[in-house]
């Protein structure tokens, strides 16, 4: 059952909202139900290609794809009151790729049911606007990680995502295994352990068992 | 002006073609020009964020990105009767990256103005389901490419794209450098060279000044 904090949450994250019948409304309403996930739980994967579409209410997701051999990598990290669209693809002609979502913290989340989601959809063009602006973002996205990935050379990579942790935790200590990063970044965990090695050997950043501290943000943000 | 085989072209590749009114029809068609590019020609860059759309009539279009270092790599291509649709992103919201277009051989292209499209497509919902398919399907094309780069070995993804540029070509030889093969794939010439002679040691291929023949199809496919 959806508490008035839900409802509320739906009405101010989703902008066709207020310009969806009554009816059209209640169908959004029955099909969505509020889960809490803990952290590192898997909230999406490829066997369940219809989750639906995922609000995050507290906590923080991370979207990725994986390879056959178990290599990942992120393609965007979705915050509070962000709305993860991939997790219902089925609902989007011409995707033909999916995606898995994770929980990094422990995350509530509202998961509007495919079939509402569509029923509504399917009639009402603002319904049908946002799930488009939705992909569109998230091609944005993925366009950034192409951009990252081919054309940036792998301390440049490091250090942005470094400085991006540190922003995300709010602090210049933050938690992190170099598997955590390898994951993040698509490569392999050695060779992020031998970059790090080498920003501390610059003096950028103090690793410890499990996090990182940065030491010189102005020498990585150089690195950029 | 529009040839009739033009409006056929129009007619036939267009989804929304019969469903859009004569007034609207008439909007569409006094947008459109039919442009022929020599090999070579850059039909749309990033500073031309709005060219418009772009239907191959005949002739093959290259849709790729490029760093501050000249550095690129092919997203998809586009061959008769596809359509280019971020060569007129401007239209579409939350499309925060640009893309560059080529023609790969002589191509001819009718080119609808991004005004004219928009203006249609404003009212006509067909018109707005035509553009959103077409943003999602160059969505899917683009996450094959990162999961090309990010999880397959650079000798996986080179006998993949010889294989596909032996199928566009139609037979086993074709025209390619080291520098085009590079550029497609997003990496260095050296790179492309140092593995096309692995390729041929091992024969697999059998290179000439400006042209590749695929010696060993079955060896070819085993790699990937």
């Amino acid at each position: 059952m959806l508490e008035q904090s839900d409802l509320q949450s739906l009405e101010e994250n989703l902008p066709f909202w207020k310009k969806v019948s009554d009816d059209e409304r209640k169908v959004l309403m029955d099909g969505t139900i509020r889960f809490t996930h803990g952290k590192g739980a898997i909230v999406h994967d490829d066997r369940n290609i219809c989750t639906g579409l995922l609000m995050v209410v507290s906590g923080q997701l991370r979207v990725y794809i994986i390879s056959e051999t178990g290599k990942e990598i992120t393609l965007y990290r979705l915050f509070e009151r962000d709305v993860c669209v991939l997790s219902a693809s089925c609902l989007i002609r011409n995707i033909t790729f999916d995606v898995h979502v994770q929980a990094e913290k422990e995350t509530t989340i509202l998961r509007i049911a495919t079939d509402s989601y569509q029923q509504v959809g399917k009639t009402n063009p603002f319904v049908q606007d946002f799930t488009n602006q939705l992909v569109s973002s998230r091609f944005s996205d993925v366009m950034w990680v192409v951009e990252q990935v081919v054309f940036m050379s792998f301390d440049r990579r490091l250090a942005m995502h470094l400085l991006e942790q540190a922003a995300i935790a709010g602090q210049d200590s933050f938690a992190a295994t170099h598997e955590a990063i390898a994951r993040d970044l698509g490569t392999a965990r050695e060779v992020v352990t031998r970059m790090l090695s080498r920003f501390q050997d610059d003096h950028l950043v103090s690793l410890s068992r499990g996090g990182i501290t940065l030491t010189d943000r102005d020498g990585l943000y150089a690195l950029t």
